[in-house]
């Protein structure tokens, strides 16, 4: 039902806080639009009375600074105490202190409602330890057919002791609370050549969480398909002479058309 | 004769110091190339004699922070000083004390040459009240045919009292003076899917006014008719998998390509 | 040999730490990925130890406040100290007092591998003055067919006096050591209508470099011809509905596609 999710979104058009990084914040909007939701950014710790009328909040720490950590917290805070959904993408955990203890400490104050990342990120939340190069996530740590089985369980662990639903992305992504875990197989490895899918999908599995409270693990599954469906749609529709800023394009583009039933239709996954 | 706002563009070529915010930064400095002025970009206080080499200053709070807003009364002081156009583009004003009070503000010290924004953003700043829903306007305050009359006297006199142009836009856009308000039906509905429509049309309206000085009214007027038509030509060019993404590089494109005829024709304006 | 330097590159996906600003920074990033490098943004003092997972550093004043001034410092020293490749781009070098004095201490205290920028900003660097309107290259700074052997000299002699290989962007580009200088006459005067191309070639040159240490003058004259080469593709490419935005696209596409056959055949330059 992860057509449910979508029209839930598209219904309710949530209001989604972003503090996020500069880098790929242009494209975190428009996606935002794309699926149905709307963005407003802002990272001024004076100004964090603005999260008062959004819906959720989306904490992306791929550019943070002092100022944007100290907005993260208060709005945080403010976001919690409301009850609205909070979620954490702990973009190069694992790279630097400062991007290991600001996603830690946003985990033990915040308590997210939902964590995504690539397994060297969520490795490094879940271990202390990873092996992040860079925003990129290390080969060793990929979830393969192979291991898939230990993934899950360790997927599902972390959920359990975090009360977060858990999207670890790579070539398989999961998304699992403590007691179901979706294995999903969308996606296309050109993805990795574009700057931003990875924010994309944190900024929409925000918006789809915050749309479907009632099963916010199914939903970040469904924003993990869309996005993975969006990117097999954009590289089918490359020409010769397209590259990765086309990409880039079609993929929003695609999220942007992508209705219910190709949703249904395309998303490729199980529940383990 | 909005061609000649335009032409005088293309022919001084102004360039436009932008404090602004970095969501939608690139598109901004895109389109103001597109239109054939130059795009400056600094929120630095102490890099604020960069003002000096530029024609005109434009203000966008869109993503405020403490650093940007002292960099903006820096700049928006010297540019007074030497007689420089001052535009302010109160973005998210009634959505936050701090943007609310900054706004307020700037009007009051910089006294800008001209003012726009959305309904809600205009109707606080006129009234200390609206009901800003983040960054878009609520649908209560959208100017309709119903009550344009009583619109067209509000922005006149919000005019008068600031000594501003006034541009407030929607469904209908509204641009005028204490005497005489172009009531313009430009744009397409689809314009609201994409992030940063109205901070180019901020950007544009500063290259425009800092063009024409002799009638700013009427080159902000020839800005938002540029834009809304744009808009229109963007949506006409979108094939069936285009989606907002492709319709924004479709308008900045359209900036690029539009020429006074094409303005002329494609204007739809009334005086009131 | 210039499709060596491009192979070197697609070869070992340098890690390349930005310090740039917020207009161009995802162009910069999608440019990186497109040339077969990595990107990492970072601007944070207290995140700077993520310098030390990454091959090299581009630090571009675009944008540049105290904060990330301090960063580029901390990251330069880093890099310096373990021998990775530091490439300083002096956007609006001579247009600020900030900008002039930061430059110039960058290049005082960190030594840069490679200094790039356009007339204006190389001038500033070499000569104390220059004529920098906002980002822009005064035209009296142009490099010309008629001008070009005291170009040659005065950048071979800059080269010599910071030991940087330098290259100088405008119409006719030069990169240079102290022994010799690359012309090249590749580009198209619709570039100057897109903003980035400068940042984008700045970053793609700090990826060359870093994988050709042997001749890092032969790998930035690579990276110019191919961003020259690019920017002549994608104004092959342009329809007639095209304008400065679908360009910027076709660039980076185009940087995505070329292979070291075509940059071979497409480069334009001679030996000084």
């Amino acid at each position: 039902m992860l057509g449910k999710s979508m029209e839930n979104v598209r219904k309710t058009a949530p209001l989604i806080h972003c503090i996020t990084n500069y880098v790929t914040v242009n494209d975190t909007a428009n996606i935002l639009l794309a699926c149905g939701a709307s963005p407003l950014m802002s990272d001024e710790p004076r100004d964090m009375d603005i999260t008062s009328v959004c819906n959720a909040l989306y904490l992306n720490i791929g550019t943070l600074n002092e100022r944007s950590i100290e907005a993260m917290f208060i709005a945080g805070e403010k976001a919690k105490e409301s009850g609205k959904v909070v979620v954490l993408d702990p973009v190069g955990a694992g790279a630097s202190a400062l991007r290991t203890s600001t996603a830690a400490e946003i985990m033990q104050k915040l308590r997210p409602d939902v964590i995504k990342g690539n397994a060297s990120e969520i490795k490094t939340l879940a271990l202390g330890k990873g092996k992040t190069k860079g925003v990129d996530a290390d080969i060793d740590d990929e979830v393969t057919e192979e291991n898939l089985n230990s993934a899950v369980k360790f997927i599902k662990d972390f959920s359990k002791s975090t009360g977060a639903v858990v999207a670890m992305t790579g070539k398989i992504d999961l998304v699992a609370d403590n007691e179901k875990c979706y294995v999903i197989r969308n996606g296309h490895h050109l993805m990795s050549k574009i700057t931003g899918t990875g924010c994309m999908l944190g900024a929409v599995s925000t918006a789809y969480a915050a749309a479907n409270r009632a099963d916010m693990t199914e939903s970040v599954a469904a924003a993990v398909c869309l996005m993975g469906l969006a990117g097999e749609m954009g590289v089918g529709r490359m020409s010769e002479a397209d590259g990765n800023v086309s990409l880039r394009n079609y993929i929003i583009d695609a999220v942007y058309n992508i209705n219910e039933k190709t949703l249904e239709r395309g998303a490729k996954y199980e529940i383990r």
